[in-house]
């Protein structure tokens, strides 16, 4: 295992897209600033989806324009097709994250196409390295069960992957998009990605919907990924996910990873102000545990 | 990682003795008839501890008189002196877990006395395996970190192993009674207890209050545990160590080990069920994750 590791923030895209408190543009910049403020450096930011059926993202663009002045802040667009490809281009972001559903029935739900579709979509739309003015990570969604369709094989996964491969992407993420994987099936699959493809960095999206969040992610680190996604609090859901609750909160995560000695930047006392601030605006109790509980105990004076 | 774990259930003990409503005789005995109607085998039935300090734990030896005519599991009564020994021993006890904690201070809150003398007592007390009438485990508590003494060191915790030892018990546990153990702590920990007395059996006890919980099982599992405690629905926490929140889910832990393909003979449905009792009973909403969301999703007809 090394000896750090990136988080990727996910709150104000993943964490409050399911939400019925939609933010308003300055309560969602407000929360990028905290981020930031507590060491987050590379953030999910916002999606370029149709905002009447994800009415929290409802001002992409104006989130976009203001990542865009910051030098502190990796952000990253995420997008569904080509037009919200597109859209994140004009918008001037600078890195894509581009979802693909591994299996159809939730590639439909989620983005109307057949995953099939949604491949060549990619293939068309993003170009080369070298002719592409973004950063492109292709997401794999549902990498490790589907709620309509159940099962999804290894097999499954990695065509999808040897599929979108050829765009070179300079990130391939798996997501648990509705929280069912455990370690040894995160083990298992982020294994086979580093092995297929040593030089493409991997991530891994998770979500503590059955209680393994954050076995997975220890898994996961352990399996070679470079980047984890986790949202302040835990917040967080899919629309077209039912029951997919909560992001591995970031807290959480940092908490685990600074007692291992594994760096993220994050410092865990302002992570846990931000998702007490980011539970509040929400007006929801967030998932997060560290957030109650505070981080390792101080030696009281006898 | 072995292919199979045994799940240790300690709802009736751990996951009731602090909330604010206690269960009767009556409600005690049926959550152990439904514990082992859903499949498991052990369980901490009991604690022999002063009413006065632990009210929920009013009928321990009705619990014992009602346990020692059953065939179908093995209980264990939970002890933190000779007294309670004595009691646990009287009441017709077949297993006994004789509690020591790490640090001075959380042994002398937790039950009155410095970690040394709790030592002296439990060789004083309990004999060789010869002379004692019951299967003695040893439980040492706060083995990864104190509420009061903050950071607890593997030598002192291996000390204390040591010191034990010498009474030959039939199992020892170490218990994150607080719940600040990450995988990393859990590695280092059993794999040195196991190098040190690899034919005695481990057995791990964690809580979820910094939800890291599961993530610790796996890491337990690996590191070489045999047993693992939890309760229905993550209820659980410890009256002597504050805001040491639920143990962890026996469901979550279910779901995660059966889709690991390592048996525990638990049926998930019947967990998730009997934990949804258990929250109706106790008047409360339990933290386990499965309860909420499911086991792993079927697929749908198209």
């Amino acid at each position: 295992m090394g000896d750090s590791v990136e988080i990727v923030e996910v709150s104000s895209r993943d964490g409050i897209q399911n939400e019925p408190k939609v933010l308003s543009t300055a309560q969602k910049l407000e929360l990028i600033d905290r981020a930031v403020g507590a060491g987050v450096r590379r953030m999910e930011a916002t999606s370029f989806v149709n905002p009447k059926r994800v009415p929290q993202m409802h001002d992409s663009e104006a989130i976009a324009e203001s990542v865009a002045k910051r030098s502190d802040l990796a952000a990253i667009g995420l997008v569904l097709n080509a037009k919200g490809y597109h859209r994140a281009v004009s918008a001037g972001m600078r890195e894509v994250n581009f979802v693909v559903v591994a299996t159809d029935t939730f590639n439909q739900r989620n983005q109307g196409a057949s995953t099939a579709d949604t491949i060549t979509a990619i293939k068309n739309t993003v170009g080369t390295p070298a002719e592409r003015p973004v950063r492109l990570g292709i997401s794999i969604a549902a990498a490790f069960g589907c709620p309509f369709e159940g099962e999804v094989p290894l097999t499954r996964v990695m065509e999808v992957v040897d599929a979108v491969m050829g765009v070179a992407p300079e990130e391939i993420a798996l997501a648990d998009t509705i929280g069912v994987a455990t370690p040894r099936d995160v083990s298992e699959r982020v294994s086979a990605l580093r092995r297929a493809y040593p030089s493409v960095p991997a991530r891994l999206h998770l979500h503590n919907t059955r209680g393994t969040g954050i076995a997975n992610a220890w898994a996961g680190l352990d399996a070679g990924v470079s980047a984890l996604d986790s949202s302040f609090g835990g917040v967080g859901g899919c629309p077209f996910a039912p029951r997919a609750t909560g992001n591995i909160a970031t807290e959480d995560l940092v908490y685990m990873l600074d007692r291992a000695g594994i760096k993220t930047g994050i410092d865990l006392d302002k992570a846990i102000e931000t998702a007490a601030w980011l539970e509040e605006q929400l007006g929801i109790r967030a998932p997060g545990q560290v957030m109650r509980a505070g981080g390792f105990p101080i030696a009281q004076a006898a």
